[in-house]
């Protein structure tokens, strides 16, 4: 099944909501403004969500993870053994992501989409394999075209299964800031060397190899003209059955909480096949890999957090959930200056 | 009784813990250094609890209230009055900090230093007050020695008292951020138009307006060199106690967690009379505030947090505790590479 591109444009058919957030917001005992960020996040919140008493339910964390056949051009400083070792080690409870979920009460989910070996089936585990890891993209298309809408219906499907109203958008696969680089030149129309960075602590030389590399992956690949072709080509597995979960909770206005660079790019895709999706996207952080902040700047996005992190998994998305919390119940439950017998200031 | 000054220099003393927490850090599965400045919380946290295995318990959010002579001269955009209704809100659970320490667990504790009006004996409020309001200081001193003397002690005692080994500093006391923009003055040497900001929302008109009103009261008082002298001189009740807060948690070794600027006058002035206290501080946030930011990087400090706050009360610091809760929890609960069975880099 196809992932549904019918979008109702928020900002414009939400005029009326947002002059009553807004008036909500400003009615609360706190200077006009003064909760600065989180103000804008609590009209967001209500915008997504259709309400102006907007109630976050059932947050669910999910992490993508896959394997990339570009991965044996050298461009990850990690082996490529280690996507399936830290996708066990989620599910045991001992990655990052997994100390963050159990902190906030996230859900966690990890999807195999595409992971090299095969990881028996599991609580926590959701199986949604479209390859063993995908082909390497300097040579041939990382994924053929049945191979990515497999991965796009498999993200829809799987979001379409899950409670709540919230999506928090997590990733493991090494080497894939590569896919993300690619699809973010393709995107922007940026020179590789403006997307492309150190993954997870590649040194001078390795970086200009993966350039290299990447740059010879878009050469091999110019003719392509499509979002879509672009996915199949130059992504992977994580990012295309992510891309398609993006798509799936952003028609149905769940709260999509945006990780760091290699989510972005599931995002970004998404989003280059129908704009609303930006609307529904909630930025938790600027990581400190290569573009990601020049990304989020040409999507018009304001990340939350800026604690210099690159370690993916969703583990930015899970700090920032506080945040998004705290919107919420700023907006349910501070008095307002009429409740609370506070003298608004003169004049 | 005086606060205690003899603090441990943490930093200086603590070499080998410091290395075992690297070490405890580096070993976790994840690349070096992705959780970025997280794990410069979590070495922090380390070496203020004395402990490569730091445990966060019982944190204290504790308001300082007061009001100021000096609102009289218009300095601030709302009356005076609001000092006393805001109390009143805190401890109806109304007000942005009672939301935020509800969700995040943290004991709050609204302490009258010197609210002008008379506020009953209730559940949640401590009762410390040495005036009711301090003097005009742009006429006199806004403390006397003695006032101020007993506002150091009734800091001191307060945090004597609080379970725990965390404190979350919060202030509340209408136009109490020119008696902070004072001391900035004659802590830092920087021109008053440096230090003083717009507060609670001033317009052109009536920022202009307060910094002459703090160019007078700083003449007025411009022999003082001692900082207790220009804490009486220019400070004010909240500031004060909040002083000998500070100094008796940096005794204790409790994590000080510093929310906006009032809040940072009270750590440099703590810090003025005992530079280690600094070690024992974690910063939640740049506030929008005038001098804040500027004020943090001459204390060498690196705010976790960026998001445009104004309010006070010690929101930032309640938004930013889930981050020293993750930097626990990291290093306690992730798994080590060879805990898990996950492959190092190569080489």
């Amino acid at each position: 099944m196809k992932p549904r591109l019918d979008f109702v444009d928020i900002d414009a058919d939400s005029a009326a909501l947002a002059t009553r957030l807004r008036q909500r917001i400003d009615g609360k005992t706190k200077p006009l403004g003064a909760l600065g960020r989180l103000e804008a996040l609590a009209l967001r919140l209500g915008l997504i969500l259709g309400s102006d008493a907007p109630a976050l339910r059932a947050p669910q964390l999910v992490v993508f993870a896959a394997d990339h056949g570009i991965a044996a051009q050298g461009v990850s400083a990690y082996p490529a053994e280690v996507t399936a070792q830290m996708v066990a080690n989620m599910l045991a409870g001992g990655a990052a992501v997994s100390v963050l979920a159990r902190q906030h009460g996230l859900a966690l989910t990890v999807v195999d989409c595409g992971v090299k070996s095969t990881i028996p089936d599991q609580t926590g585990l959701h199986l949604a394999k479209v390859c063993h890891g995908s082909a390497d993209s300097t040579l041939g298309p990382a994924l053929s075209p049945a191979q990515c809408d497999a991965a796009l219906a498999n993200g829809a499907a799987l979001v379409r299964g899950l409670p709540g109203n919230a999506l928090l958008l997590g990733e493991m696969g090494i080497a894939n800031s590569s896919p993300a680089a690619l699809l973010m030149a393709r995107l922007t129309g940026l020179p590789i060397e403006q997307c492309a960075g150190r993954g997870t602590g590649l040194d001078d030389a390795g970086l200009v190899h993966k350039r290299r590399v990447l740059q010879a992956a878009l050469d091999r690949h110019a003719a392509l003209a499509e979002p879509l072709q672009w996915l199949a080509a130059l992504g992977g597995p994580e990012i295309a059955t992510m891309t398609g979960a993006v798509l799936q909770a952003a028609a149905e206005r769940r709260v999509i909480v945006v990780d760091g660079f290699i989510t972005t790019a599931a995002v970004a895709l998404a989003a280059a096949l129908a704009p609303p999706v930006l609307q529904r996207c909630v930025y938790a952080h600027a990581s400190a890999e290569g573009g990601h902040a020049r990304w989020l700047a040409l999507l018009g996005a304001e990340p939350l957090l800026d604690l210099g992190l690159r370690l993916g998994e969703g583990s930015g998305a899970a700090l920032a959930w506080p945040l998004l919390k705290s919107a919420e119940l700023l907006l349910s439950q501070m008095a307002s200056f009429d409740d609370a017998g506070v003298s608004r200031r003169p004049g």
